[in-house]
C-alpha cells in the first residue's frame, strides 16, 4: 500500500485544503505587489510566481504573474496536469526541494489571512443553467401548480441563460439591496422601490479552460478538455423584481446586480475522486447530449446565514452537487450546440442545487415556499428573506478517507438600499 | 450665415461619411501593421494612431494605437468633443495644416478598400432589449393573439435580456447556420438539425463610454454622458429553435451563434441635429423613466437580401429608429437601477426595429408572418426564412440637408450548416 500522499506544510484534518486539492487563485499580498496566481495549502497561499521566476514550471510559458488565471485557463489540460504534478512533488512531505530551502519558503509562502483574494479570472461572459430538478419543479410548483411545474423543454436540454459578467465578484464584497419595479398581485400599477423579497442561490459554476471557435460546437466526449476547475457560487435575487420582470425574455435586473464566486478554483483532477454516475435520466438524452462516462460529483454543500443580531451562523441549506439532473459536460454541449464560443475564464454555473428533502432546498424562496412559512432562527429570529445585515456564506467540500477537497467558502452580507 | 462645413478630402454627396459624421472605427491596414483607430471621411480612413503620435491631440492620454476603442470610450464626453473638434478643423477644406502636408497626408490616410474593419471595442457585457413596439406586438399576437400581445409589463419598463458577447462579429463575417433542438407542434418529441427558420433582425446597439460602479445606477438625466455612439446590428436568430427552447428563462442558443455589427460608430454628437421628441408613452413612465429632455433620433434604416441566384440586393425592409417606444437614455437608465455595473464598450442594443407598416417589419418572422406568407422576391424567388448562400445587408443613415450622416452597413451571407 502507497503511503498517503501528506505536504511539509501543516493541514488540519478539517482543512479544505490539503495537498491532494491545491486550488487554484488569484491574490495579492498584504506586503503590496502585483496581484498574480497562487495555490492554497493548509492555511498557506504558495505563489506561483515565484516558483515560476525559479524555473520551477520548466519551459512552459509564463503565466502565474499575471492578474488573472486566464492565460493558465487557455493551456489546457496537459499543462494543468504537468503543473499539479510539479506542486504536488514540491509540497511532498518527503521533497527535500522546497522544504529544506528555508530561503526560498520565506518568499514563496503567504498565510491566506495576509493577503486579500481577487477575481480568479477576467470573466469574458457568465452563463446560468437551470440544473436541478428539484429547485426547478419547487419553483414551477409556485407559479404554475404540480402538474405543470416543468416546462415541457426540461427534461430535454440543460435550459440556460446568459448573466451578467460585469457583476461577478469576489467573496466577501458586500451587496447592495437592489431597488426595481416590483408589482403585487392587488396593485394596480407597479411600484418602485428597494427589492422586499431578497434571495441567495446556492450554486456551483465552472471555469473554462481552451474555447472553441464560432460556428464549431464541442462534441460532449471532448467537453472535460475545457474544464479547468469549480467553484461556490451565490446568484443574489430580487424575487420581487423578478416576478414583474421576466416575461417574455427571462430573468434580467433581478440577477444582475451581484453574483458572488469563492477564490479558489477546485480543478477537476483535484475531484477525479469524487467523480460518480449520474442521476437517471428519462427520457433518454438526444445523442449530442449522451457521453459513455458522463458523471457528476458528490460534493457537500451548505447555506449558513448570521443575521446582525446573532452571533453564530446557522445551516439553512444541505445539499449536494449530485442532485443536478444535467452533468456540466451536457451543459457545455449544449451550450456550444448552436456554435457559440466559449472562451477561457468563460463562467457556467448550475442554477439554484436543491435535493428533494425540504433541509436542501438552496434558496430562501423554495425554503419558506415565497414567504408563506418563515425560517425560525435559533435565537428565534424569523426570515422570510434575506434583511439587511443578513451574512449569507456558502460552503462545500468532497469528503475522502481523512482529507477534504474543500471549497473554502463564498460569503456576503446584505447593505440596505441606497436612500 | 456660416458657410457649409466641407472637407478637402472629395466625399460624394450620398457618401455616409462627410466631415459632419466623422464615425470611430478600429482598423488594420492592408500593408501590415498593428490595429488601431481610425476615422472614415468619404472613402477614406483618417489614422489617428498617426495624428496622435504627432502630438495633434495635445495633452490627451494616448489611446489610439489601442486594438479597441476601449480606452478612448473611458475618456468621457469632453475628451470626445475636443476630439471631434480637433478633426473637424484638421479636415476642413479652409485649413491648411493636414490639406497643406503632403508627406503627413501620406501616412495619415488610408483608402477605406483596403484597410481590414475589426471589432471597434472588446464588448465585456451585451444587452438586447426589446424596445419597439411594433415588432413585440407582432411577435405577441403570433404567439398570444392580438388581445395579449403585450405582456403587462411591457409598456412599464424597457424588457431586455442579457446576450451573448463572444459572438458579437463584424461586418462580412459569414454567419453559419446553427443546429439545435426544435420541435413542430406535431412531433411526439423534439428533433435535432439545422435550424429551418433562420432570420436576421434588424436593428441598433450603442456603445458605453464612462462606466458606473457596481450598487450605483445612474440617473436618467445623466444616462447622455455614458453614452458614446450607436451601430448597426443584425441579430441572427434561429426562431424554430428559440420556440422550443425560450420559456421560462429567455432565448439562449437560438441568439448566441451570432450577432454582427457595423464596424463605424457613429458618435450621439453627430446625431445631435437628428434628435427628435420621443413618441408618447402612456401609462406616463415612473419617475426613474422619466427626463424632461428625453429624445429619440431620426435615422433612416433597410434591409437588404442578396439570394445566391439573384446578383442584386432587394430591400425587404424600411424602417427608422424614431419608430422605438424607449429612448437609449430609459434604456441605460433601467439597466443600472438595480446597481448593474456598466463598463466601456459595453453593447445595449434596441431590438427589432419595426414600424407601423407592414414593410417596416424588421424581421422574416413578421415580414412572413411566420412562414405563412412567404416573400416573392423581383427574380420570382420566394423566402420563408434565409436560405444558404443568402446575403443580408443592413444600412442606415440620417438625412441632413445635402449630406448624411451614415452608419455604412453591416452584411453577412449564410453558411450552410456544418455536416
Amino acid at each position: 500500500m502507497s503511503k498517503p500522499l501528506r505536504s511539509f506544510i501543516e493541514v488540519a484534518p478539517d482543512s479544505h485544503f490539503p495537498i491532494q486539492n491545491l486550488p487554484y487563485g488569484v491574490f495579492r499580498p498584504a506586503s503590496g505587489g502585483a496581484a498574480r496566481v497562487g495555490v492554497a495549502i493548509g492555511g498557506q497561499v504558495l505563489d506561483l510566481a515565484v516558483l515560476e521566476e525559479q524555473g520551477h514550471f520548466g519551459e512552459q510559458e509564463r503565466v502565474f504573474s499575471d492578474d488573472s488565471m486566464n492565460r493558465f485557463l487557455s493551456l489546457g489540460q496537459l499543462a494543468w496536469r504537468e503543473t499539479r504534478a510539479t506542486l504536488q512533488h514540491l509540497l511532498n512531505a518527503e521533497s527535500a526541494e522546497l522544504r529544506d530551502n528555508s530561503e526560498l519558503r520565506q518568499r514563496a509562502f503567504h498565510r491566506q489571512a495576509d493577503v486579500q483574494m481577487l477575481l480568479p479570472a477576467r470573466i469574458g461572459d457568465y452563463t446560468d443553467f437551470y440544473s436541478s430538478y428539484h429547485h426547478s419543479h419547487n419553483v414551477g410548483t409556485m407559479l404554475r401548480g404540480a402538474e405543470n411545474a416543468l416546462m415541457p423543454n426540461w427534461k430535454w436540454l440543460p435550459v440556460g441563460y446568459h448573466g451578467r459578467a460585469s457583476s461577478v465578484v469576489i467573496s466577501g464584497t458586500d451587496v447592495r439591496r437592489p431597488h426595481g419595479q416590483t408589482k403585487p398581485p392587488d396593485a394596480e400599477v407597479p411600484l418602485f422601490g428597494p427589492s422586499r423579497s431578497l434571495d441567495y442561490e446556492l450554486e456551483m459554476a465552472f471555469l473554462i479552460g481552451p474555447g472553441n471557435k464560432l460556428g464549431e460546437p464541442v462534441p460532449i466526449d471532448r467537453a472535460p478538455e475545457h474544464i479547468f476547475g469549480m467553484v461556490l457560487m451565490n446568484d443574489w435575487s430580487a424575487r420581487d423584481v423578478q416576478a414583474w420582470e421576466y416575461q417574455p425574455l427571462g430573468p434580467f435586473l433581478a440577477k444582475n446586480f451581484c453574483t458572488s464566486i469563492s477564490p479558489w478554483v477546485v480543478t477537476m483532477d483535484a475531484l477525479e475522486p469524487f467523480r460518480e454516475p449520474l442521476p437517471p435520466q428519462e427520457p433518454e438524452p438526444l445523442p449530442y447530449l449522451r457521453a459513455p462516462n458522463d458523471s457528476t460529483y458528490d460534493i457537500q454543500l451548505e447555506a449558513h446565514l448570521t443575521t446582525s443580531k446573532g452571533d453564530t451562523p446557522h445551516v439553512i441549506t444541505r445539499t449536494n452537487f449530485r442532485h443536478l439532473y444535467w452533468s456540466i459536460a451536457q451543459q457545455l454541449a449544449h451550450h456550444t450546440i448552436s456554435g457559440c464560443n466559449l472562451q477561457p475564464g468563460d463562467l457556467l454555473a448550475s442554477g439554484t442545487i436543491s435535493g428533494p428533502t425540504e433541509d436542501s432546498r438552496g434558496c430562501m424562496l423554495e425554503l419558506t415556499w415565497r414567504g408563506a412559512n418563515p425560517l425560525t432562527l435559533p435565537g428565534g429570529e424569523t426570515r422570510k428573506w434575506l434583511e439587511d445585515g443578513d451574512r449569507l456564506t456558502l460552503t462545500g467540500w468532497a469528503q475522502g478517507d481523512g482529507y477534504r477537497v474543500g471549497f473554502g467558502e463564498v460569503a456576503g452580507r446584505v447593505l440596505p438600499a441606497l436612500s
